[in-house]
């Protein structure tokens, strides 16, 4: 197992063996205690000293089922905490596979402007890394791009990379990862990691792991026990299962559920209702996909291994691809949260946004809120895609709005920014949705549904059932234990949707710390990893602190303490004791 | 005594009596009071709930010289913190005049866009306030506007208002007070204080005092003998006398000084000295008249009965006035800060920050990181000059800019932006001179020069001498003394410019006693009367805690720690220790 090493300054690298401690760590886990260790919590996110760091989760790269996730940590350009961002892609078990535990980018090349990309092979006994130019790469769109890369370097290879928002050092870019069709689609999109690499110039790391030996696996027995049990819980639940809700409809299932509960955010978060949610649901995606192609759609995986499969594809009427794939959030950011009712729009608003390396959460909701400053109205589709297309071209609009939801309203002095820690609500409205709120406030991440994960409880009633519009103490502790089991699943290198079945089915549960154990040679039972959960959100929270965040940044946007929510009308009210709470008891 | 409350939700006012506890306060320590009193400090500095108070200083309309100074108060949209901003006008002594205490404005229009005036007068027994329409002043320069005004209320008014960079809610706007001829040229310049005016969509605050009764002063003897000693301290000290230092060459006297001690911060704080400082030197200011006028001219007051009269006028070839006034640090921001050495050039853009309501120094440092960051070359008057109208006319590269020095570095993915608490700057390089770099770095203000004047004893041998370059504890105490000595300057409504008489003559200092407590019927000791002033910093300082503030935002910005600073190849390295005393020994 290496460490491998990426110094941008000389564009040097070191493989190194893997220190105890990192050990049992993986994916988040990993990312996290790496910056924690390495990178000041007072630098500048955007200067020589910050760290992007690449980690495949603990059994990313063997056969467990929807294990494909590598995370991506550094100092976030955006919150000025700590981050950590994931996606699936078959880049993750590649650098897996090539026994790579860790790959940290530092340093930054002395002159201003140049790119570099690194290709990643197996030289027989090791990883080796070649630096090459990539300036050619630079400035444009990635659908370009990418099939120039695979055409260089082979079908078999796997790409990891920015796009211009990270190269413009964006608060709003992602980190972009191919799919399995090689679009530039994955994303390890929040917080702004993209821009990190773009202040150390490199623009992708190829990675070909032909020839490479595969993950270790201490405890096969015990691993494909895990994986067993892990597989039927995903092929059992309802949400995850084949032909099942998330396989059939998409993430976008949520629309209609989460606009029927009064917690979809309109217009820059003015109402909890869309009054067009069922234009731009999970079903109309399935029903115009079927009317345009003739034939039912079933949703793909995003990588390798993946059975819930939920990547939707949205075709045109000649049958051709407008985008793949229109996750719920993408869906409702630029719909419901920019007015907008045209899916064929919103399909397109996503491509632009892969296509210029921005994550769609963070560019949907900062065109609502340049919407809702009369930049353009409400609705305006024409509008909202020239806007994207600002992003794009680096126009003085478009570093406005790369620089996210939160930018944007200081920008145009309109104190209705939706964001914590500076980084923008996902689709899911903390006034009619309490316990989400509590996430919002408290994560490490800013504002993240993913952080700690509610609404299943809340609204899907999937691991229990909290009623989301009771203001109550339980709140605090429902998101604490969605927060800590998420960094586990986080470092696990499963996607987060295998809770649905884990939380459901306990068999699956046990079937994750089985595969866990079965990879790294432990015998921890559920409660101890849960507790490697808490103590990697422990190890963020003390980031946070020493970066400058108290309890203070634990808190709800104040517009949302005075103004109410339609249809219910409430308003934020979760008392900062329970917020203060879900660390504070942690 | 009066309280005037304006609420601007529906335009009406209330005349209070005046609190116990605000009785002995004024200027400062009366608007940081208030804020700390009424304003939540998580409340958005755009959203409704922030307020700006006006408060004129204790001995302000009365006849002791050199003190016509206004305090404006508010939650900061540029710091996020409190925010205390002063400018001497006739606007102070004429509302200290009417027995007016404080102004508070409050609420908010609902219809946002809209613009009113108020009109205070004087009915014989009481202020008078009168709501009128403004919507035909905004979005115009104020040099056009403010002739209008006088105009229409006659020629004994004075006026204080916004420009559009308050209408367009900019971190960087201030608010603009007429100077003796009417002009819009004096400022509560720095934190963005215009655009709290702004949300609140208030334009003008047009004063006639005709018929006031003027200040009350408990003791007359008292005060005329404070009075005496303070005006003989400021004709006899070399820097304050009648053709003195400032008289002659106005604030820029200090270009060459500074710059000769490598602490002039050059080219958005590349180096600390700067290869054309004599062509915009103060010396240069006055003989470049002098030529072009024919004979010596000596500079004017900036308001009524001010003897130091530090302000000058700019003439071109043809005797017209480019400008009044040049101020050191408008001088530095957008000469040397932009590697610009064209004063005329430099008039010209002070005059359009004045136009459009603009801080010159955070206008200049944004300018200056506009520069490092690639978006025009450093030296580019005509560059510089066309980014001053972007910010006039709110073009979204104007938002950029109008959101200040760190809002543009942001925007621009450059990590060197010389802020703290996103303030930028001043003319002195914190790495050279150690002293104002903990001022920067621990003032509640942001970096802020006049919150704590180490430039006496560091540069110009007044109240003492410290090294600049010397990173000693002592720097901790020197600052912290400062702080609070000017915390009571800033409440007695005196310049701060009569530091340097009073530092350096000690009956100078006694006088300004003897003043306060002959306006105030006291018998405050000098000691007492600084505990004052470290009581209005410790109040500041924990407003700040309440609105998220730590330590660890009283730091100076990474770069200084590692990029050495020519000529002397210093980097901030003032102990953290050094910085956390300041407050913490308090």
């Amino acid at each position: 197992m290496w460490i491998v090493r990426l110094n941008m300054s000389d564009r040097s690298y070191k493989l190194e063996e893997v220190p105890e401690r990192y050990k049992l760590l993986g994916g988040r886990g990993l990312t996290s205690t790496i910056i924690c260790d390495e990178v000041d919590p007072q630098c500048h996110p955007l200067g020589p000293h910050n760290k992007v760091v690449f980690a495949p989760g603990i059994v990313t790269g063997t056969s467990s089922p929807t294990s494909a996730r590598v995370s991506v940590g550094a100092k976030s350009p955006l919150t000025g905490g700590i981050k950590e961002a994931n996606a699936g892609s078959g880049w993750a078990p590649a650098v897996a596979k090539m026994r790579i535990k860790a790959m940290i980018v530092e340093g930054a090349p002395e002159e201003a402007g140049k790119f570099w990309m690194v290709h990643l092979t197996w030289d027989g006994d090791q990883p080796q890394v070649e630096f090459l130019p990539a300036d050619a790469y630079a400035g444009r769109d990635l659908y370009e791009v990418y099939p120039e890369i695979f055409e260089r370097f082979g079908d078999k290879v796997q790409v990891a990379g920015i796009g211009v928002a990270g190269e413009y050092k964006y608060g709003n870019s992602g980190v972009v990862f191919n799919d399995m069709k090689q679009r530039p689609t994955r994303y390890s999109g929040r917080g702004g990691v993209g821009a990190v690499l773009g202040t150390k110039g490199l623009k992708f790391i190829v990675v070909d792991a032909s020839g490479a030996p595969g993950v270790a696996i201490a405890n096969e027995t015990l691993f494909k026990e895990g994986a067993k049990k892990m597989r039927a819980a995903l092929m059992e639940h309802a949400i995850t299962k084949p032909k099942g809700g998330l396989n059939t409809y998409g993430t976008a299932i949520l629309v209609n559920i989460i606009n029927e509960a009064g917690g979809l955010p309109t217009r820059n978060f003015r109402t909890g209702r869309f009054e067009s949610a069922a234009k731009i649901a999970g079903e109309a995606i399935f029903e115009t996909n079927k009317k345009r192609m003739g034939k039912e759609i079933y949703n793909h995986n995003c990588s390798p291994g993946c059975i819930i499969q939920c990547s939707n594809t949205l075709y045109n009427e000649a049958g051709e691809e407008i985008v793949s794939c229109i996750e719920y959030e993408s869906d409702w950011a630029f719909g419901a949260d920019c007015g907008i009712d045209d899916l064929d729009a919103i399909g397109k608003m996503v491509y632009w946004c892969n296509a210029y390396g921005l994550d769609t959460i963070e560019a949907g909701v900062t065109i609502g809120v340049a919407m809702d400053s009369g930049v353009i109205p409400f609705g305006d589709v024409e509008g909202a895609i020239n806007l994207l297309h600002e992003m794009g071209k680096g126009t003085p609009m478009g570093r406005i709005l790369g620089g996210g939801a939160a930018t944007t309203a200081k920008a145009f002095g309109n104190p209705r920014a939706p964001v914590v820690k500076g980084q923008a609500m996902p689709a899911y409205e903390p006034r009619a949705i309490k316990g989400i709120g509590v996430t919002y406030a408290t994560s490490t991440m800013g504002a993240d549904h993913t952080s700690g994960y509610t609404i299943a409880p809340e609204m899907l009633a999937v691991g229990g059932a909290s009623d989301p519009l009771k203001n109550e103490k339980a709140k605090g502790e429902l998101s604490q234990a969605f927060q800590k089991t998420t960094a586990l699943i986080d470092s696990s290198g499963h996607c987060l949707f295998i809770a649905f079945a884990i939380l459901d089915i306990s068999s699956g549960f046990d079937g994750m710390i089985d595969e866990i154990n079965g990879v790294l040679g432990t015998e921890m039972s559920g409660d101890e990893a849960v507790a490697m959960g808490a103590e990697i959100i422990r190890r963020e929270r003390k980031f946070n602190e020493a970066a400058g965040f108290t309890n203070l940044d634990d808190r709800l946007p104040e517009f949302m303490k005075y103004e109410k929510l339609p249809p219910h009308n409430v308003v934020a009210d979760i008392p900062d004791e329970v917020l203060d709470s879900v660390y504070g008891n942690l």
